[in-house]
C-alpha cells in the first residue's frame, strides 16, 4: 500500500471506528457478484452512517487519488459494485433508512441503502406503493445508479421516471441537491437524470426522493399458454399497441417454464407462457382483462390461468422472480452468464426468434425470459462451473444478442447497466456521444476516483 | 465586425447562399420575443436545411468564437431564442420535416423545425397523437430544448418522457445519436436527458424521436365554477390523490375567467373554474368523470358544462390557450411579465393564494391560472408598456412567486425555463449544482459558443 493510502486510511479509521475495515473477509464478501463479471475485493470498506461521512470519506479518497465504489445489495449483473481498481468500497447498509412519507404528494425520501421491499414493507399502510420492480431486492440506491427497472416498467416506468430528487456527494465531497419536490422542473440541466444509470462513476447517492403510485383498487393476474413463441410475443405486442395498460406482461420460453415448474413447484405445460397482471378499478381490471383475452385467443392462447387472490398472485410472482435460481438450479453444477437487451417493440419477435435460434444451435442452453411489454428480455445462459469454453460460448452467444439489438435499432442493455461486462459495446452502440459522457466524467471527476473501469471509454 | 468574424460569415455565406443573412430586417426579427425579455438583434441568421449544414456551421463558428443561438418559433417566454451576445442566430424553419412515423412502436421521428401542430395535423389518420401541448405552436426542437409541458403533463408527462432519442450537433460541430428507439436503456449516461432542458447551450438539436399516445376511444370535457380559489385547488388537490388518470386539469381565477370571456365570447361566471378533460374507454371516461364530479361537487362546485362533441371541447380548449392575449387585451396598451412556478401538490393551494394575495395587495393587476394538476401555475402580471415602474412592480412579484415556490419545497419553473429572465434563482434553487452544470458545460462547450449569456453561472 502506498504511503498516502495508508495516511487516508488511518484518517477514514479515525472518522468511521470500526465501520472501516481491512478485515479480509469483509473485503471478500465484497467481491462477491451476482453474474459472471469477477474482480479481486476492494483494499477496504466503509459503512458511513450519514451523508457527512460520504462526504468526509470522498474528500480524503480524492485528496489521496484513492477509488471509490458504491456498493447497495450487491445483485447488480453487470460487475457495477466490484473494485476493479481496488480502493474502497461504500457499504450504504447503515444508510438505510426511509426518512419522510408524504402521501398527499405521493413521494418518499429515502436512504440509498434501504431496500425496495422494505420501503414497500413500510408503505404497505399508506394506500401507496413504490413500483419499480427488478426481481432481486435491490437497494434504492443501486436502483438509480444503473438505472433498473422490471417487471412493472411497462406500466408505471423505470427508475429514470421514478426518481425526483437526489441529493449526492460529488468525488471532491461536495454535498449537492439535484430536482425537488415538485412534480416537473424546466429549471437547468436535469442532473437527476444525469446522475441516475450513471453507474457511480460522477457521484455517490446519498439521499432519494422517489415517486410512489397508489396501490390499485383492484389486480388481476393470470398465467397462459401460447401453442409457440411468435404466437406469444404477437399477442404482447399487439396488446401493448392496442393501448392495453399492462401492468406486467411477461415472457417465459419453455426450457424457463421447465425450470420453473421444478423449482417452484407448478404444473404448466411445457411451452412458451405469458404471466399479466391488470391494475386498475373493478370495472377497469375487468375490462383490460377482457381485451387481453381477445388477442391472447387470437393467438392460439389456452390453458388461461386467473390468479385472483393475492396469495396466488404472490405464488405467480415469486415464481416469476425465482426464475433466475430456477435456470441455475436446472443444470447441476451450473453458474450463468445473464444478459439483456432492449429493442423496439416492432422488433420484438425477430429478435426473440433469432437469438432462441442462435442458442438451440449452440451447445449450451440459456432460457429466455424477460419484460417483453417493453422490448426487454433475458437470456440465461448456463455453463458448467469452471468450463471456459462454455463461458466462452456464452459470452459469444450473450455479444451477438448484443449486436442483433443495435441492428433493430435497439439497446445493448434494458436493465442491467453497462457496468465492467458490457464495456465492449459502448462505442458500437454511442459512437462519439461515448467520448461525451467520457468528458462529463472528466469534468465531475477529473482525477477519475469513482468507480473506475465502468460504463466509460479507458482514460487516454 | 472583427476580421476573424467577417471571414466566418463569408465561408457560411458561401455555404448557404441565400440562407445565410445578415439583413436588418431579418436580424430585428430574431430580436422579437413573446415576453419581457429582451435583447439587440443577433449578427447573421442562418437558415440550414440539414444536419450537415448545422455541423459546418458550428465547425465555423468555433473556429471563430462566434456564438449561436437556436430559433424555432420564437415562443419561448424567458428569452432563450434572442442572442444576447449577438452572434449567429440558428433559424430551423427549413428543418421542419417529418422524417419517419412508426406506428407500431407508436413513435415518430421529426426534424427540429416542426411545431406541434403541424405534427398532429400529419399524424391525424394514424390513430396516435403527440400530447405535449404548451399552448403556443412551438416547434418541437424549441419544445425540448426548454423541457417545456403544458395542459396534458399531468397525464402524460413532459417533453423530458415525450423525447426518446435526438442527434443533435456538439459546438464544435461533432454530430451525436442519443438514445434509440427502444423504450428503455441502461446502457450509460442519460444524454437524452441532460441534452432537453439545456436550452441550446449544450447542443443544437437536429432530429428528435418521439413518443406518440393512442387517440383515445372516448374524450369528454367539461368546465366548471367554484365558491372560491380553495375550494378550487382543494378540489384539483383530491382528484390527483384519489387516481383518477386526468388528461387535462386547469385552473383560471377570476380575472382569467373574465378576459377569457371578452376575448373569446364565452359567458362564464366571474368565478374561479376548473376545465378538465377525460381521455380512456367509454366506460373509462364515465367512470372518471363521475369520479371527478364527486369531488367537485364536495367542494360547492357548480354550474358544470360538459364539452361531449369534438367542436365543443375545441372552443373551450381554444379558449384556454388563447387565456394569454385575452388577457393581454383585458387591459388597453398591455404588454406582460409573464411567470411560471410549480410546487408539490400538497402546498398548491398555500402557492396559489399567497401569489393571489399578493398581487391582490399590489397596483397591478395578474391574472392567475395553470396546469395546476401538476403543481405548475402561471400569473401574466399586466403592465403598461413603457411603464417602468409597473414593470419593477411585476419584477417584484415574479421574484416573490419565485422565493415562495422554492421555499415550499418546488422549483422557480416548471416549464417556461430560465433563458435570461430566471437567471438571478438559479443559485438559490440549485445551490452547488448550479456549479456542476457550468461544468458540464465547460466539458461540452470550452468556448461557451453556445447560447451565451442563459441557464448558467457567469464565465469567470
Amino acid at each position: 500500500m502506498r504511503q498516502t493510502t495508508t495516511e487516508a486510511f488511518a484518517a477514514l479509521a479515525d472518522l468511521l471506528g470500526d465501520r472501516f475495515t481491512t478485515a479480509q473477509a469483509i473485503r471478500d464478501q465484497h467481491a462477491q457478484s451476482e453474474s459472471h463479471v469477477i474482480s479481486g475485493p476492494p483494499d477496504a470498506v466503509a459503512f458511513p452512517r450519514s451523508t457527512e461521512e460520504v462526504s468526509i470519506l470522498l474528500r480524503i479518497a480524492h485528496e489521496h487519488h484513492i477509488p471509490v465504489v458504491g456498493w447497495g445489495a450487491g445483485s447488480s449483473l453487470e460487475g457495477h459494485a466490484l473494485a476493479a481498481h481496488g480502493g474502497i468500497t461504500v457499504n450504504f447498509s447503515q444508510m438505510a433508512q426511509l426518512l419522510e412519507v408524504r402521501p398527499e404528494d405521493m413521494l418518499v425520501r429515502v436512504q440509498p441503502g434501504i431496500t425496495r421491499e422494505a420501503l414497500n414493507t413500510e408503505l404497505r399502510a399508506t394506500g401507496l406503493f413504490f413500483p419499480v420492480d427488478p426481481g432481486a431486492n435491490a437497494s434504492l440506491g443501486g436502483m438509480a445508479a444503473t438505472r433498473a427497472s422490471g417487471t412493472t416498467a411497462v406500466r408505471y416506468g423505470t427508475m429514470r421516471d421514478a426518481v425526483l430528487a437526489l441529493e449526492v456527494v460529488l468525488a471532491d465531497g461536495t454535498v449537492i441537491r439535484t430536482g425537488t419536490a415538485a412534480p416537473k422542473s424546466s429549471a437547468g440541466y436535469d442532473l437527476t437524470a444525469l446522475i441516475v444509470g450513471s453507474e457511480g462513476t460522477l457521484a455517490l447517492i446519498t439521499e432519494l426522493t422517489l415517486r410512489l403510485q397508489g396501490q390499485p383498487e383492484a389486480v388481476s393476474a393470470a398465467v397462459c399458454a401460447f401453442p409457440d413463441m411468435t404466437s406469444a410475443v404477437d399477442c404482447v405486442i399487439e396488446t401493448i399497441q392496442s393501448g392495453v395498460p399492462m401492468a406486467r406482461i411477461e415472457f417465459l420460453d419453455p426450457a424457463a417454464v421447465a425450470a420453473c415448474n421444478a423449482y417452484s413447484g407448478q404444473a404448466l405445460p411445457a411451452a412458451p407462457h405469458l404471466l399479466v397482471e391488470f391494475h386498475g378499478s373493478a370495472a377497469g381490471v375487468a375490462e383490460q382483462a377482457e381485451r387481453f383475452g381477445e388477442i391472447a385467443a387470437d393467438q392460439g392462447c389456452s390453458g388461461f390461468q386467473w390468479a385472483e387472490r393475492a396469495e396466488d398472485r404472490a405464488a405467480l410472482w415469486k415464481m416469476r422472480h425465482n426464475a433466475y435460481p430456477a435456470c441455475l438450479a436446472s443444470r447441476p453444477n451450473a453458474t450463468s452468464v445473464i444478459t439483456d437487451v432492449c429493442v423496439p417493440i416492432s422488433r420484438l419477435a425477430e429478435a426473440v426468434e433469432e437469438t432462441a435460434a442462435d442458442i438451440a444451435a449452440s451447445p449450451i442452453s440459456g432460457p429466455i425470459l424477460g419484460h417483453v411489454g417493453d422490448g426487454n428480455f433475458h437470456a440465461i445462459l448456463l455453463v458448467e462451473k469452471g468450463n471456459a469454453a462454455e463461458e466462452h460460448e456464452a459470452m459469444r452467444l450473450a455479444g451477438r444478442m448484443a449486436e442483433r439489438a443495435l441492428r433493430l435499432g435497439g439497446t445493448v442493455t434494458g436493465e442491467h447497466g453497462i457496468g465492467m461486462g458490457k464495456l465492449g459495446y459502448m462505442e458500437a452502440e454511442h459512437g462519439a456521444g461515448w467520448a461525451v459522457m467520457g468528458a462529463v466524467k472528466r469534468a465531475l471527476d477529473p482525477r477519475g476516483i469513482l468507480n473506475p473501469g465502468k460504463l466509460l471509454p479507458p482514460v487516454q
